[in-house]
């Protein structure tokens, strides 16, 4: 049985060694460039230790983990464009550095790529694994399409927006999961149970990243604020608007949509009407509710393997929290 | 054996059947205009042609003939942003109907949806035909990639022209009629012979476009001159490059670059140096033996049927020839 840490040092060396051509350069070279920006490799992780459950033959899940991670980096190459963003785990998005037409076209090629990965495997049950990422994939552009539908709407419903943010970030993991199972061999209900774990451990990861990007946390030192002086909807936003009297939910809107604010004063003003709301704190019971039941999940699983437990202490080191 | 015409209307009704989801809207309302608007159904036409030379069986090439289809329209959204055209046969594109990012977005959905058309054909080749179709379209992207190129470059040879075109065009067609004919269970031979035919046809059918624009067409009766208008590389560009003296080069590249000039006259002048150095006749012997070539190869396959004379009959009413 590998460590997380030896997984995650197969799966860099197994994506350091894919080769691109070097031709034409300009669709090419942003693919290594969005690959070798790292990231947490959550989703890659989530395919090899989800199929180390069901057997311990790495090698053979490391060309799925390839590819949806080579998916998830194709998603981020064409949101940087429609959100129009420039930096991109601290350095400049392809978008920036190249332009617009290198990113759709890049990520055109990398969304292909993905796919030649997954063609290439040898599984009795390649056809639902294809089924299983062309379903992830379709959903995730929805929940792309719903967060910028949302950004035109007035009233998002909390229900919404947790609809949106599953599409959008858990089917990705419940993706990855799937696929890991199915081609370890995992039972059709071991496969249904990862699935679940991963729909809950992705809305917990969402909602904490919500939480925190008003909140913080101390280890991460990161900037505050950032979606209130966007005046982005998340869930503290729309859980805000579920609860407020109307003058409340007037004084809210007319918050988030002013530009002109100073930027400390306008999050403080918004963070004054979360905490008269609760809000921190209904967020946090949601994140607990939603982990636990992810967790939940991995004890039903019919299958009994020293790898359910590494996977359910990634779960938690996902989370921030001690294993 | 159906009829060319049945087959259309087999494959029309089998396109309109295909129930996309309704919302979101932004995201799936684009992929039944783009695939509504017609156009010629070269490809799948070309998909089940090559099919029906080896298998009667059209049903079961309906899916990839789909996917093919899907995935031509998928590169038009693209293409269409980062050309920044605003017509698509003869209606506003998706881009200009519904703005960049849904363009965007709704390819990518497209991309997605042809691999799960493909992905259902149950066939025991079905990891050879996603492999043909994942090199298919990695070549579209990379064609895609060098005619942007070679907007920016001063000097494109006739050679990296063929090749840019090969990889844009020809490519596609040389995937429609391989899937089609592995599909039908081809021996490898006829395969690549197909492959070859379709190689061949699209370079020629390439060229004939090119000219045409320049040179037009009673029966069209389209605008003549877009390209030289455009400064666009073509065949006819590059190849006069390549004859032309240093002087004459000097002058075409001024023309060719020239936004200011009166359009008839720009388009007169363009083509008093084509035809001095006798381009529309280089071009036309070049369509013929493209097209001949294409031809030969047909007369090659090793399997015997009459649908191999209806395929011929369909490339030769392709040309714009009389059958």
């Amino acid at each position: 049985m590998y460590t997380t840490e030896q997984l995650q040092t197969l799966f860099e060396s197994y994506l350091a060694q894919t080769d691109f051509p070097s031709e034409p350069q300009l669709l090419y070279a942003p693919i290594g460039y969005s690959l070798a920006g790292g990231g947490k490799r959550l989703r890659p992780m989530l395919v090899l230790l989800s199929h180390a459950i069901f057997d311990p033959n790495v090698q053979q899940a490391l060309p799925a983990a390839a590819a949806v991670e080579v998916f998830h980096n194709f998603t981020l190459l064409h949101d940087d464009i429609m959100d129009n963003a420039a930096i991109r785990r601290g350095k400049p998005s392809v978008y920036a550095k190249w332009g617009r037409n290198v990113a759709i076209l890049s990520g055109d090629a990398m969304l292909i790529y993905a796919y030649r990965l997954l063609s290439g495997l040898t599984s009795p049950r390649l056809p639902q694994i294809l089924a299983a990422f062309n379903r992830m994939a379709l959903e995730v552009c929805e929940g792309q399409q719903y967060d910028m539908d949302f950004e035109e709407k007035q009233k998002v419903s909390v229900v919404d927006y947790m609809h949106m943010i599953e599409l959008k970030t858990s089917v990705l993991l419940a993706g990855a999961v799937s696929i890991g199972a199915m081609l370890g061999g995992a039972p059709d209900d071991d496969c249904r149970r990862l699935r679940r774990f991963a729909i809950e451990l992705g809305l917990a990861f969402q909602l904490q990243d919500d939480l925190l990007d008003s909140y913080g946390d101390r280890q991460l030192g990161k900037a505050i604020g950032g979606d209130i002086l966007e005046g982005k909807k998340t869930f503290l936003t729309v859980t805000a608007m579920s609860h407020a009297d109307a003058a409340t939910r007037t004084e809210l809107r007319t918050l988030l949509a002013d530009d002109r604010l100073e930027p400390v004063k306008k999050i403080a003003a918004v963070k004054a009407i979360y905490d008269k709301l609760d809000i921190p704190h209904l967020t946090q019971q949601q994140i607990e509710l939603r982990f636990e039941k992810a967790l939940a999940q991995l004890d039903t699983l019919t299958t009994e393997s020293p790898c359910t437990q590494q996977l359910r202490e990634f779960a938690t080191s996902l989370m921030g929290r001690k294993k």
